[in-house]
């Protein structure tokens, strides 16, 4: 009982054809035309699968098989189709393709699943065009805040035009499509998008659940002044000080942090950003994150210990503003024990990891349990042309999805 | 025997209306309309001093009065009157009005010289529009470089056209105006741009010279990848190896550097700079001076040091490409015991510091012995609506001009 991997391929070699840039690249920016032409072609394959198939208000994807006991909560497979500007084609893809493969599969060995599935292409997960993400799955969460519909893209157009060009009358009822208890289980397949599985040699792995990042914007304020002549000791060197709170924070980081403790700095703008300039501001992005939320807050709490001292000693001022908060969200006991025990079976020796970054299943946590499992990524290079997995370890990895998803859609 | 402080505060003034931003602010960018509209008024106020004016092929202001024994080597007063974009009012214009009024109270009150005396406003000092400044002083010294008439501004105008536009035929003949041994002296006028004198609680100051950068692009590569699913020590982050870097280079100046020496990083630019995507490329500036070239040579030979270090800590690859490397350029110790013997009548007790910031006068000590008087300016700050000296002390300062110049003109 398996599923098709040569089916599978092709899918996903005919997907990343849509928007396609360079050799190995895509572009599939959220509700363009591009996207459009994706969601058609998915579409066709899910009711080749035979879900019975609709576009929502937000732009999801949704098929639909209905199972023999239609009251009990439901099962939920997908991921995404929608691309960064710059981006991969195993990213959301392998998911969504590898969940219409699951059913597929399910359809031709003739397994017929008790609880109703519904497989969900989620509109928007990567957020570039619009600046806010996830989007879709936020909508059936009803997650969505205020004027999300306002929100204008780089030629100005607003989502709401964007969704009415896509072919949506854009809906934005606040109340939540599904309910808790309304599903049993939310099961995502996605690429690491990160090296540990290559590290460890491992096609797939388990994930243990989405670990939270803190995301702060931290300006500093010197005094700006000429290179050449204001003495080392009067100075106010705002980057001076931002590099060393960079430097004390990876410290802290790789000294107290735990095994899953990540921290960065990846953006930084410097005023005036003159050569000859003494820098007199300074604004840097902290992106801290742990699935051990104690352990984050104790770094967390560190790190602004270490912007006091720092900014006390270059004699800057200071504004810490907090952009994101999330909390870790845990994949299911019982979902991971499931996918143990398969995991077992197909002698795959799964590790469990962490996923630092977010995916649709994030916001899935909120109104479900939920699983995900993961696949090797070349390098951990994703958001990138270069992105790359092997079909092997993709076909790996639905194999353990499909298992999963017999196995909950018949409990 | 005194200079009409009066007369210089209201050409000072008049000036500041030329190009004026804001209240205090001006923009006289080289060879622009309010740069030809100053060079106007400037013109006639060298002629009301007694000086017979022309504009030469490179732009600059060019006033002369013969002396009593024309074979005798020259004494050259001046500045410049062009600004930064978003300039203050005393950069350049203290010493270009202050050296015409110097002339002009000599033939008040009867001084006559047996030198000749030129006074030149030199032409785009500043460098802003075409990226490349002290433009007239090196036509002067024949040190202009090949297609320099042929850089753009922003606008995609060249030089060669702005100074058609500007009302001269651009002459790029490439031998010397001047021949070492026709110029005595050459005597400059300039606001510090820097908080030293304010901090001596001096308003006048006789530089020593002018201290050479050294100017280093530092480009740091590491590899990009998820903030929040790369291991912390699978990570080569460049803009951590940059922020060590900076920080154990400041350390470096500050504790083994001179009291003159000075080191910046004033500008960086961050790749991809996403908040969520570790770094992988860092380029940022050095800038590193000192009057002892002894000096700035040890510390350089440690930065490089450090580099290394860092870049091997971090796993990065580096490569630095030197921008520009001058010499420092002492003032003539002949001339600065006459400064100091007319300061030490005058009671002023100015100290001795030297020039982190070049001026025209660097140019011209490739062709002269030269002296340099600075004036307090008001928190050092410069390049900037808001620089501000005190009319007293650039009075006190023109004072001191006028008297050295006295004394080298009838030398």
């Amino acid at each position: 009982m398996s599923i098709k991997g040569e089916r599978l391929k092709q899918h996903l070699e005919e997907l990343a054809e849509i928007g396609k840039i360079g050799e190995t690249g895509v572009c599939r920016l959220a509700h363009s035309k591009e996207d459009r032409k994706a969601v058609e072609v998915v579409k066709r394959w899910m009711e080749e699968a035979g879900l019975t198939t609709k576009i929502d208000g937000f732009g999801n994807l949704i098929g639909r098989i209905e199972g023999s006991q239609p009251d009990q909560p439901i099962l939920i497979l997908g991921s995404h189709i929608d691309s960064q500007p710059y981006g991969g084609r195993f990213d959301g893809t392998a998911g969504a393709l590898g969940a219409i493969e699951v059913v597929h599969s399910m359809k031709e060995n003739g397994v017929n699943p008790t609880r109703t599935i519904e497989v969900i292409c989620f509109s928007d997960e990567e957020g570039c065009r619009f600046n806010k993400g996830i989007f879709g799955v936020r909508g059936l969460a009803g997650m969505l805040e205020e004027g999300e519909l306002e929100r204008q893209d780089k030629q100005g157009v607003t989502r709401r035009e964007a969704l009415k060009e896509f072919g949506v009358d854009s809906d934005m009822s606040p109340s939540p499509v599904y309910q808790k208890g309304d599903i049993a289980a939310f099961l995502e397949l996605h690429i690491e998008q990160g090296p540990v599985l290559e590290q460890k040699k491992k096609p797939v792995g388990i994930v243990s659940g989405i670990s939270g990042p803190i995301w702060l914007t931290v300006t500093l304020e010197g005094f700006a002044g000429h290179a050449g002549s204001v003495p080392m000791q009067m100075r106010q060197d705002a980057l001076l000080g931002a590099s060393d709170i960079i430097r004390r924070f990876d410290d802290l980081v790789k000294r107290e942090g735990t095994e899953t403790t990540v921290g960065t700095v990846g953006s930084m703008q410097v005023f005036p950003n003159s050569r000859n300039i003494i820098a007199e501001k300074v604004e840097f992005t902290v992106d801290l994150r742990d699935i051990d939320l104690e352990a984050r807050t104790r770094l967390e709490e560190k790190l602004y210990k270490i912007i006091e001292e720092s900014t006390a000693e270059y004699k800057l001022k200071v504004e810490i503003k907090e952009d994101t908060r999330s909390e870790p969200r845990y994949c299911a006991d019982w979902i991971k024990d499931i996918m143990k025990e398969e995991d077992g079976k197909l002698g795959f020796d799964s590790p469990t990891l962490m996923s630092g970054p977010f995916h649709d299943a994030l916001i899935m946590s909120y109104i479900s349990d939920y699983g995900m499992i993961f696949v090797r990524c070349e390098k951990g290079i994703s958001h990138n042309p270069l992105e790359f997995a092997e079909m092997e370890d993709i076909e790996k990895g639905v194999q353990l999805l499909y298992r999963t998803a017999v196995r909950i859609s018949q409990s």
